[in-house]
């Protein structure tokens, strides 16, 4: 095996997936493994890491990891750098695991409203990989379990805002009495039950009170067994829309268009409730965590070959499909 | 023993009340048994009826029921009644069990904003229990799993709108990762945590991402882990009575006061959040649903004493104190 310039990690919660960077900044293999913090309960990190790298164990390539493992509950807590940040100011707080094992960028923090704070870990690195520095004023959303909209602006994120959507379609699924009247969703093949509840979701009204017409709409017979689950995530994901575009106003951003930066299934639902609120949208790189990964190792000067550009990567890192 | 005229029970999700009423309409005795719909589990009806009845069991009394016994998962199915409901609505829609073990009290609908429909069971008769006939234009809110905003008006119920948010509570404290972070919250007596959590839910804002301010709050050290719980229930029902009083407004009744119809402890805690709304409230008698099934039953002429008066209860049933 040939060394590389960069192993770069993106470790979060559930998963952990790594990518291996040659000197020109271009992506050669991929790995990806389910030891997530959140999954360890009480295997070593050490152990774990081994399992995510397999053969690449031996590469003597610096190590640049991103996300939870810089949590309160990951390898080593980093602090959050504060908002607006650039490359820099996450190049600047890298912090080394005891032994060396991994460099681990910070977390990112800022206030929202009336002093409530929010913070981040991994989803800025995707933001600095899915949008080139050269860009402006870029409206990006990030779902997920804990979604994040995010400003970034010239290689700055300016302002970020947390929804709990993922995390709330899970526990109503799983949990709730309205989720028990749900059937088994593969059923809904070809029914409108999603976008039936993203434009009720876009619509006026409050949370806690549209969540009951999951019931009611299945009592009275609207809403079959089997269309429940899509519905809500219909809803959710349609309110977050909302919400999120409303903050994005609010923070002063214009809303020509929003960058989704995910995974493909969900990207898929985001981009079509997006739609629905008339939104153009542009999907970007599933690699975003590992082009902004190589971005923050330049800055850094931790890659193997000293002095390496930053820019190399920007055209793949930018590089976005304008959605359907 | 001596026999009764009405034996009067309140079938719900979690438990079972009963009471016993006297010719003049005044209550001589009380049970209550954990045989609620949903933790039967297969226990059959008649034999949990005959565990809250005990020694009543012989009595010849009439006995009129309401709640989720009349719900899909219940005895008997019974319909629902159309808002605006009536006492005369309700007693020409009374359903016998199979036996004749139980007359049922229907359920109501409504149709909300967008053309969704809303239910209630067992809260229509605590409404007609907790307002005097003769009352115009009461604004009241049912506290619970399903919380309930209602406008009674001189013995009618002429609209209603259902929020999840006890059930929101449940599902975030004992199964989200927000609720990871919350200690045991015996720990927060004397905490403001909870009338800071009603300010945040006042306010404006989404509850998707005010949410998230539960784990913010506390990673930052500025919510302590035993005052998490006391915080996100002040959020909810601070949420609550925001849109519960836009709700008021948009249906068109004064929001003079709010009249609050339920257990001590949960109607303490909306007494709370009302008064940092700056809305007057009353609270409502513990009994106000023994008092609803007195006047549909003498309303349809079925206690022994035929022809008994609606109103010589009414007098009691109205009864209300003024909120702190």
């Amino acid at each position: 095996m040939t060394a590389s310039a960069l192993i770069a990690i993106d470790w979060g919660t559930t998963q952990a997936r790594a990518w291996r960077f040659d000197a020109d900044g271009a992506i050669v293999e991929r790995r990806s493994a389910p030891v997530g913090v959140g999954r360890l309960h009480g295997t070593a990190f050490d152990a774990a890491l081994a399992a995510l790298l397999g053969p690449w164990r031996d590469d003597p390539a610096p190590r640049l990891a991103c996300g939870m493992i810089g949590g309160r509950q990951g390898w080593i807590e980093t602090p959050y750098a504060d908002c607006p940040a650039s490359l820099a100011s996450l190049a600047d707080r890298l912090v080394g695991t005891p032994g060396r094992e991994l460099t681990i960028v910070p977390g990112l923090a800022t206030v929202g409203a009336r002093g409530i704070p929010d913070a981040m870990r991994g989803e800025e690195t995707q933001l600095l990989g899915a949008v080139a520095l050269g860009e402006a004023d870029v409206l990006a959303v990030l779902p997920g379990t804990h979604s994040k909209w995010a400003r970034v602006d010239r290689g700055r994120v300016i302002d970020f805002a947390t929804f709990v959507t993922g995390e709330l379609y899970t526990l109503l699924l799983e949990h709730s009495m309205l989720g028990r009247l749900a059937g088994d969703a593969a059923g809904s093949q070809g029914s409108d039950a999603f976008a039936r509840g993203v434009m009720h979701g876009l619509g006026p009204g409050e949370l806690m009170h549209d969540l009951f017409a999951a019931r009611t709409l299945a009592l009275a017979g609207r809403l079959a067994p089997d269309e429940v689950a899509e519905w809500l995530s219909g809803l959710l994901i349609g309110r977050e829309v909302r919400e999120g575009l409303r903050w994005a106003r609010e923070s002063g951003v214009g809303a020509g268009g929003v960058r989704i930066i995910g995974d493909d299934a969900l990207a898929d639902r985001y981009e079509s409730a997006l739609c629905d609120a008339g939104v153009p949208t542009e999907v970007a790189s599933a690699d975003s965590a590992a082009y902004g990964l190589w971005r923050i190792a330049a800055q850094a000067g931790i890659a193997v070959r000293a002095g390496i550009a930053v820019e190399p990567a920007t055209a793949k890192a930018g590089a976005v499909h304008v959605g359907a």
